[in-house]
């Protein structure tokens, strides 16, 4: 997917809303369980109600990864439902990978086309030769870990080199690698003062901002400080609109919070006019 | 398995060698393609020649990855296959993984219950609270990156951050992390002058040494700057012996080139008596 495509249906759906697919067969329904594929149920249940409010899903591969092969069905029976019936949402795999050269080409491969998301995470700490190869696929995005929503993100990431901080020296390393329009960043949202200062550095690119809502950010504070002429954000919530109910309605549960982010969302798209 | 087993696997068989199965279906003999399970069948046979040369099997899971499902279960054969056959053999699960708190976890458990290898790589960009989840394995031993063998290792891994390279304030703030007794250190051997500098803030963790051979850092060197008094050092070796011949003789070739490498291994650890 193009990153205008994108912009056209956040237009569309007034919404920027992503949601995150951190399924734990520990905090699903109870009813579910009884399921041949329980993971994939879910998920299903929830897009079902969910698709026309937000404009990305992003499964965190360790949830999937954590069940073994039983995962990875799951993993891509999830992500070819997507593609088969809703090719309009823009889909992250938050694998957060990173290696050598080729190694990474194997990552993007795995990612880009075997399960063909159209965007993945990656951790910058390799640096660009770690980074590129997944940058060289055209149509698709890399998501790179700038500025994270956790406690930890103070050991490296916060911390001065050149006078500068490091999250800001990725941003302004990043944007020489070759095909860095590809690029995007993840920016937590628990940390929304910030946002002033990365727009600073890359003004144009999206943003994938964790932290709105459990982690406790605030979507207008985001809002304020992060969006661009053409929205440029992508607001992630997960555990806050999955895990709403455990019920038999956890998907009209889902729906509904989703909804109520969708309004805030359609609100400060309006303040944009 | 502890440290001091791996010690004195290394005493017993006068070799520190890792060998690295980046096992690539373009690069295996031809003939092995006509196999059930063309991955499984080209590691067993590496491991079946070489497992009395070496201490330490290393796959990296970006090449299991890239082939889904079929991938991982040439993985679960490979790690099963170890386990069950020479649990004396240490394993490490490349994985660079990476996550915030309880999204560790299930990467943690992935690897160390379920697929029950005794290591795994890990990036340090996320801080404490991506790192400690994997820590909090007994016997499980984490692998961070501190100075990796590629050249984007000096986008920001070399820069000064208050007076100190990134991946020494890496080291250094990982010795507060909870159980850090667990921790080794990816230090790649391109850089063999660079031990000596590691070494004075973590004299006693073992060292995952990269890029020998292939990427043209010297054995020598690494050992004269990296050896502690527990030896400390895991010196791998991927391409240049998993694909030293792409003949039938392949795995028999192999064993020789890791042999040279045991040998080269055994007199350095001659000297230090």
């Amino acid at each position: 997917m193009t990153t205008s495509q994108l912009v056209e249906q956040i237009q569309l759906k007034k919404s920027f809303l992503c949601i995150g697919l951190d399924t734990d067969l520990e905090k699903i329904p109870r009813h579910l369980l009884d399921d041949e594929d329980p993971i994939f149920a879910f998920n299903k249940a929830i897009i079902d109600t969910t698709h026309h409010l937000c404009v990305a899903y992003k499964p965190n591969i360790a949830f999937y990864e954590a069940y073994g092969i039983v995962g990875w069905k799951a993993l891509e029976k999830t992500i070819t439902y997507l593609n088969e019936n809703h090719p309009e949402i823009f889909t992250i795999a938050d694998a957060k990978r990173g290696d050598i050269g080729n190694t990474s080409t194997r990552y993007a491969k795995a990612f880009f086309e075997n399960l063909q998301f159209d965007s993945i995470t990656v951790a910058p700490y390799m640096g660009k030769d770690s980074v590129e190869p997944f940058l060289a696929f055209p149509e698709k995005h890399t998501i790179l870990l700038a500025l994270t929503s956790n406690e930890g993100a103070y050991d490296f990431q916060t911390k001065l080199i050149d006078g500068q901080e490091l999250y800001k020296k990725v941003l302004e390393t990043s944007k020489t690698y070759k095909n860095s329009e590809n690029l995007m960043y993840v920016v937590g949202a628990t940390k929304a003062e910030y946002l002033r200062d990365v727009r600073k550095i890359i003004p144009d690119n999206f943003l994938l901002v964790p932290g709105v809502g459990a982690q406790g950010g605030s979507l207008q504070e985001v809002c304020k400080y992060g969006i661009n002429k053409n929205i440029g954000l992508l607001i992630n919530s997960s555990r806050g609109i999955i895990y709403a109910s455990k019920e038999k309605d956890f998907a009209k549960v889902a729906a509904s919070k989703a909804a109520g982010l969708q309004n805030h969302m359609a609100l400060e798209l309006k303040k944009m006019k």
